[in-house]
């Protein structure tokens, strides 16, 4: 008997190739009995929502608006760019003034133990100081955090908005990368959405969020060097060869558009997790001309329209993954947005290992999604 | 002015010698409105709990029985390890069945397009064979996937267990994972333990899972080279190192005894989540003896129970880190626990870049932790 995707019997194990991490597929653990039964979240609005329309003083000045001329004539804007106002990280700026006193204390710390460091808040290094400094590296990060507001109405969902609107939205994420990437040269960008409790969000109403930083977190960094390392192998880009793969084997695709195709990985560590990517090699999301943009607002549109109609009210998340400042126009890396919906936990075996064990085959996620009547 | 811990205006970046990952500490993030109320889960118990005394029945029989002599002589078990019903992995006897088979099949797909190879629920791999094998790579998951049952009764958390009883759980954990790594020489094994709904577990009745796999985790080999590179520029284990310059700093204890140390690590991803080894140099878990055991167990009662009266009610996860059979009696590579309340939750920003923003210093989460009176 060849091992099939749902025998109950044997757990199947299948290697992502961007990752280089092993995926536990278990369609079998699904059959589990469960005796918790999760509750939505309440939601509370003690004050009137800061992205709503007429709330604008509530949120620092925009640095950029989008109006959508042809649909509501009768709006001031239609998605609106603001600072975070509590910031993950630190504006540039903010940074440059505290770097001589920081740069003077950490002089401190590695040539004496002194007492000021602790006072300010860093450790004394007693032992060694290079070593103790090895073990304590700390730094500043500089960048941006910026949110998205998608629409003058209180929506929760994308998928909610007329796809105007989404497609401003779409625009939106283009310029504040290449805002950031390009003019403010820092070293990574990305574009992030939080929908619902479970996916992490703390306001309701439909954003998203860019977060830009000086420092390209270590992950993104080994996902660079593997499609690197995939290109110089085999002379080939790692997703313009999957999306060919896809296409050709067409058991996990959700659907295809002239420019995009939307799939769910055959390594895929989440359940019904959909990547959605140019069929042609781009680097960049920034890089994607304006009707590329709208096509791909109403092809995650739907996407979100499939995903909500077979988890009714889920929470969930998307990120869209560009080429960091050293893969600029690179002809290793490949842009694309990863869509999940919040449907499983992770718990202590996933937080130990990093190895997943993803309940519902990448194959029969697809086939439900593309089954959706839209 | 030098960046204190709670500064507002600026972002502290820390890094992780271990996972060589940078984390965001980032206060101010706790201060930003929440428009979300969670809302705990509902229990149902549609059926009697298979855990509990009576029900033993309901379970596949037990590999092993612990019973406390000394505290409550009327029961016939105080800890029970059961097969899990649901396995994420496969028995080692079940692969041997398809083993053959698979192996025909894989020839197939590496040979031709194959018929048989897709109905089989394998993809065809149309172009390049050798391409596509290596784009789309399976295996079978061989080991075993074990359920510690804590106690007869119908408790929650570990920190409503009697000592005696959860000494015996630190006892089974021992006897398993040396069971695993030793008799049944898989390459890897891991003990963790999900309590709450948000922690990932389906059942209420306390209890821990052990999995072990013929195949390393990719962390979990990325962190053990870690500790072997840190071992080799250095001559010393990572954690002897950390352990020594954490009492010496005295910043992020939370509790220290004879053998162990309970500390929150620098560069903390999560929230409050405390580290717990040995003070001295021990790779595997599986070595220690009994009294070490008892004791260890008491600490971990006591540091759930401080958890539990700073965040009422709360899960949380445990994850035991032993020694991979590549690296038992390594001179680098320290067992260590990681304990973790559920208080935030994985956002679009830290999937898509593994880089986590903790809102809470382990500074002050020690603080917090070592002030509570138990």
């Amino acid at each position: 008997m060849a091992p099939s995707r749902d025998d109950p019997t044997t757990s199947e194990m299948r290697h992502d190739w961007l990752t280089d991490r092993w995926v536990i597929v278990a369609p079998q653990r699904a059959a589990r009995p469960v005796e918790f039964v999760h509750q939505p979240p309440r939601i509370i609005s003690k004050h009137a929502c800061p992205f709503c329309q007429g709330h604008e003083h509530e949120t620092p000045a925009a640095v950029a608006c989008y109006v959508d001329q042809g649909h509501a004539p009768g709006k001031s804007w239609h998605v609106r760019v603001v600072p975070n106002k509590f910031p993950a990280v630190s504006s540039p700026e903010a940074v440059l003034a505290v770097d001589s006193n920081a740069l003077a204390f950490k002089q401190l710390a590695l040539n004496s133990e002194n007492s000021a460091w602790k006072e300010s808040g860093y450790e004394v290094c007693s032992a060694s100081a290079a070593m103790c400094s090895e073990l304590y590296q700390r730094r500043f990060l500089s960048g941006g955090h910026e949110v998205i507001i998608e629409g003058p109405e209180h929506l929760q969902s994308l998928s909610q908005l007329d796809l105007g609107t989404a497609s401003l939205v779409f625009k939106s994420y283009r310029d504040r990368l290449a805002y950031w990437l390009t003019e403010q040269a820092l070293a990574y960008a990305v574009v992030f959405k939080n929908v619902g409790e479970e996916a992490g969000a703390s306001l309701v109403h439909s954003h998203s969020q860019l977060i830009a930083t000086d420092l390209v977190p270590t992950d993104i960094l080994r996902a660079a060097q593997r499609m690197d390392q995939f290109f110089e192998q085999k002379g080939e880009c790692l997703f313009c060869r999957t999306v060919r793969e896809e296409i050709e084997q067409g058991l996990r695709i959700v659907e295809q558009t002239p420019d995009f195709v939307a799939y769910c990985p055959f390594a895929s560590r989440l359940p019904a997790l959909v990547t959605i990517t140019s069929g042609q090699h781009c680097a960049r999301f920034e890089a994607l001309p304006d009707r590329q943009l709208e096509q791909l607002a109403e092809l995650v549109h739907r996407t979100i329209r499939r995903l909500e109609q077979i988890f009714s009210d889920v929470a969930y998340n998307y990120v869209v993954h560009t080429a960091p400042a050293s893969h600029q126009g690179s002809a290793a890396f490949h842009w694309r947005m990863d869509l999940f919906p919040r449907i499983s936990t992770k718990a202590g075996f996933e937080w130990g290992s990093e190895c997943f064990i993803n309940p519902l085959t990448p194959e029969n996620s697809a086939e439900q999604l593309r089954s959706v009547r839209l």
